[in-house]
């Protein structure tokens, strides 16, 4: 009930923000002071016992015999930094992807257009986005002698029962056959290339990626953090483990959050918005998870803390998904978190 | 003989260059009109008769069965592009990666200082960061039903030797009994952060990283290529493909190239630069590749192309390891090639 009240009052508040920040125009350039990156975190571990390979490692190239047991860097994780000349943002904004995926999320949509690191590079803030430890820039480690278990891989079709792009079964391998919400604004004629953003993930390397995230945060923060799915517990449970470092959550449909019990009065100076798409009522599954989430919400409101819901369609925004940051409305969304942003004084 | 008084030319027509560019002033902010990506290429790779799994994604999360078949999105790969509100060269540039390393090698070196992607924003050109099928945010498939064989993995001492930062038997686990070249240019106190940067490869897949860059190509050029060892192979065939797209190739330390035979009057109108750095005499296995890459220089100049050789060490630069693009002296050999480029005709 309580989740349920602030959500209605979010949306009420959202819907009439004052403060909305006036963004760059989209044809002026973005002032940049410097692009990079950095890999942060990790560990050296010890390989021992497997047999030498002799490889050709490119055509034309004599062999070489390669010892495959030795030291090896593992578990660090990958992030890039675009700095404005002249942020208007307090603190810098750290983007986290959800499972199976990369920073490539924030990045351009699937249907080419500009995606949210350029919608808060334009309203001012210096963005940062990170590959988790396995994914991406981050590179993985061997299995099973490092990363317990086999990677998961995804089918085209898994997510769009789960990302709620459609009913589960409404996919097919013909796109022509397809079956979205009506409503969606997933552009689901870009759903193939949005697969091509996939990448393999483990689901027992939970504690490295805490690790290297919380490494992350010590070395870029004080922050604000916008996390998708996956990601949500462990921006949670970073700012759990660094509650002076992160200055505020951003959850796009966090599809975790810490148990029962832990102990959410670290987070009172934590302001958070979780964000929830549509079409929950089609999901037993999110609809579970959404329990779980709002009840450490609830916890975090306790404590003293402020945990607000923005629920999109009852703020008047119908037919996202899971992965609202590629929605046709993706700007509109952002537009929604860049006031509450705004109302929280993280701008300047 | 000829690839020997080339390179003598070069490094002579280098060292009086008059033709230098006015870069923006380290301190001025970079005008940008876009930062942006995608993916490209790649192909369905269906995989059938694989048992079920159940699988628990996010702690609290409800377990789901996941059936590991069904159609997947394999062989795609990502490139990263920031565009400039300006442009003052005439083609983007586009950065491939060598082996077992991604797009990163380009930005930040590991010991914190701008790296290539942030001077040639800097000169003037639009920057493409790619990331090869495998690697990076490409993400990689199943082995061995997509991919055949299994990943390598690299030790953190592989590339010592490998990359002539010090003789083959200078490398220690201990980082202060690690003996480098006198002269080395590596910033060897970085080793360890640098190894960060490593991903896995597989040896297998050549075929299909060609077919995704060759994509690529159709995509974001005409352009030019900056491209660094495994990636050298790459480069060439992408321009023997498509000579009317590639404007030219920059290959740092090319560890491969075309076959003899290979038709190399298709590349008469794409001018080639090769850089080498220093310490060859110490190193059989490159000074192999050296030969057979100028054997392919040859072939071009042979067929009235233009295959220039950069020869750091003839040029006044001593003590480059095979990461040049990473060197202390990094923005030095940079300021070479794009003096070259500048002789090209490659800015406006």
């Amino acid at each position: 009930m309580r989740a349920v009240a602030a959500a209605i009052g979010m949306a009420l508040s959202l819907g009439t923000a004052q403060a909305q920040p006036a963004p760059a125009p989209a044809s002026a350039p973005l002032q940049i002071r410097e692009v990079g990156s950095m890999h942060v975190g990790g560990r050296v571990a010890t390989i021992e016992g497997l047999p030498s390979q002799e490889i050709v490692f490119s055509p034309g190239a004599p062999p070489l015999r390669i010892n495959p047991n030795g030291q090896f860097m593992v578990e660090g994780m990958y992030a890039q930094y675009i700095r404005l000349a002249e942020p208007r943002a307090r603190f810098p904004l750290l983007m986290w992807h959800g499972g199976g995926l990369t920073g490539a999320t924030w990045e351009t949509t699937p249907d080419g257009r500009p995606g949210w690191q350029m919608f808060f590079l334009r309203q001012g803030h210096d963005v940062w986005v990170s590959d988790a430890v396995e994914r991406g820039r981050s590179g993985f480690a061997r299995s099973p002698q490092v990363f317990a278990g086999e990677p998961v891989f995804r089918t085209m079709g898994e997510g769009w029962g789960l990302f709620r792009v459609g009913p589960n079964d409404g996919w097919n391998a013909e796109a022509g056959q397809r079956r979205a919400f009506p409503d969606s604004r997933f552009p689901v004629a870009a759903w193939d290339q949005f697969t091509r953003q996939s990448v393999p993930r483990w689901v027992t390397t939970d504690r490295q990626i805490q690790a290297a995230y919380d490494a992350y945060v010590q070395q870029a923060c004080p922050c604000v953090i916008v996390v998708h799915s996956q990601g949500g517990n462990f921006a949670f449970n970073a700012a759990l483990n660094a509650p002076d470092k992160v200055r505020a959550i951003i959850a796009i449909e966090p599809s975790g959050a810490p148990p029962a019990g832990a102990d959410a009065a670290r987070l009172r100076d934590v302001p958070h918005l979780i964000v929830w798409g549509d079409h929950f009522a089609d999901s037993p599954f999110w609809t579970n998870i959404r329990t779980n989430v709002e009840r450490w919400a609830g916890a975090i409101r306790e404590a003293g803390g402020r945990a607000d819901i923005l629920d999109l369609p009852a703020a008047g925004l119908r037919g996202n998904s899971h992965m609202m940051m590629m929605d046709t409305n993706s700007d509109e969304v952002a537009g929604r978190i860049q006031a509450w942003m705004t109302e929280r004084g993280l701008m300047r």
